[in-house]
């Protein structure tokens, strides 16, 4: 039955738990059936779709940012915070925590418009490789993940990134490497500003937050983006609890998914001590709450797509 | 050429201009191709896809609003604003202002969950009728319009809605009657309280405004919420133009609308003197800005579904 579907998950728990919800859901005149409006599906991003270790790609970005604006003014380089970037001093990195990271990052594109940011994001892209992987970071994406998602979307699922990344990184690159559109990416963000220039009507991007979309702010800003509870969420963190919760226990059919990365060998093992993005209450309470814990290591017959 | 395109609208000016506009994007190996994911297509809601006069619908759901309200408490009735919604003041009701209105209907709605506004408006939207046209609001959504969605889907375009009205009462009906999913719905919005009610987890609307969506602002939702700037973008009043020239001003093939509302006979005729939503700089600027005026009058053979 299940011969083809998902080829880089293992069989076991996890995978028939995903081809059961969606064989229910899409079985019409069956109880559980949803229709197609309603398969909506939420994935947070790093760690759930692409690495997250040492850092979130996102700080790899930053501190690439930082070389930029230090070759401009060499006195950056002896600034803090900005010393711990081209230095890559994890401990002083780590205590910024993921918002005061995120809020470096945003304060380093202020002043551009959406379209030159854009810009240098698919340059960044297109040639910058993880560390650790030796692997540009948009081949860091899962593959049984790109599996899940082109699955979901062949049984009329609407796919969405609900991710406490900065939201214009991600759209740079998740239609490509995802085939999710732009429009269905949900992430953190500064206010934009209506600019005319030279007759040219620009967004421009400022310093002042609009949104850090972690743990309680990704339901919210589901209600805001999307509209409707996801049927399906899956996460990594405790940053994803809420989510995972609030498409759990609507009415109906719910699956929430819980990535364990277990897998030192493939790619790395961490929980609790991951400071950016921690999974201990998700992991104590995922039985209780009703969350299937995906295991790496034991679910996923490769991490990596072996063909990039 | 054009024979079963666009029915519900006359030949002429207008008509030729969205043809031909759709003939070229969709021209693979032509010079102004536009790719589907590209095709990006905005639509402003009130005065643009249904009837806003002599009030917006929000207005007539507040009034039903204040009404229950007072239903529990008659000393609404004598307190301001309330008093005007209920004697249906249009000075008072002018007076308070776009803006004014939407954050006074947003308070009316504070304390609920999303799950519980869907059912009040559902319900709302199910029973009760325009004063004029003594049809249900949701049959007051102009014909013409639902062509040119249609039309516009059939040839791979995305349709939005980008509206100062509240983001929740319009996606109750949009995906019935516009064919607009909820996420593809951008509006006003409170800020959503994520909340546990005995192990369900809700999305809390509280007092707090999020964003009220109109003139500049609309830009920069479209920015926030779709992350592409459209190609085509329709509105019909001044809080419609910087929208208008976001999607004008952007590269290749693009085209802005704004509907002109010159129909006393069939629905109503207005401009500058109608406060809430008017049409002055819109008006006098279209030519300048490259954007295309609709005569309601002369181009829509209906205004409304004469079957409905």
């Amino acid at each position: 039955m299940t011969l083809g579907l998902l080829p880089s998950w293992n069989d076991g728990a996890a995978k028939s738990a995903i081809l059961d919800f969606v064989a229910r859901v899409t079985n019409e005149g069956g109880p559980d059936y949803v229709r197609p409006a309603e398969r909506i599906a939420t994935f947070d991003n790093d760690g759930t779709l692409w690495c997250e270790q040492p850092f979130q790609v996102q700080v790899f970005f930053l501190i690439d940012r930082v070389k930029e604006l230090a070759a401009d003014d060499p006195s950056i380089k002896e600034r803090q915070p900005f010393k711990a970037f081209i230095e890559h001093d994890h401990a002083t990195l780590h205590s910024l925590g993921k918002q005061g990271l995120m809020e470096l990052a945003f304060a380093t594109h202020a002043g551009m418009s959406e379209d030159e940011f854009y810009t240098i994001a698919r340059r960044w892209l297109a040639s910058s490789t993880h560390p650790k992987f030796g692997r540009l970071f948009t081949h860091c994406t899962y593959r049984p993940q790109k599996d899940l998602l082109e699955y979901l979307r062949a049984n009329g699922f609407k796919t969405f990134i609900v991710s406490g990344g900065g939201i214009d990184l991600i759209r740079a690159f998740a239609e490509e490497e995802y085939g999710i559109p732009r429009e269905q990416v949900v992430g953190s963000s500064v206010k934009l500003r209506f600019e005319l220039r030279d007759d040219r009507a620009e967004l421009m991007k400022t310093t002042e937050l609009n949104s850090f979309d972690d743990r309680d702010v990704k339901p919210a800003n589901i209600g805001l983006h999307i509209g409707r509870r996801p049927i399906l969420a899956f996460g990594n963190s405790d940053g994803d609890l809420a989510m995972l919760r609030y498409a759990r226990t609507g009415p109906g059919p719910r699956l929430a998914l819980l990535i364990h990365h277990d897998d030192a060998e493939r790619e790395v093992a961490y929980d609790r001590e991951f400071k950016l993005s921690p999974l201990v209450e998700a992991l104590d309470t995922a039985l209780e709450y009703g969350i299937t814990i995906v295991s790496m290591k034991r679910d996923w017959k490769s991490v990596f797509d072996p063909t990039l």
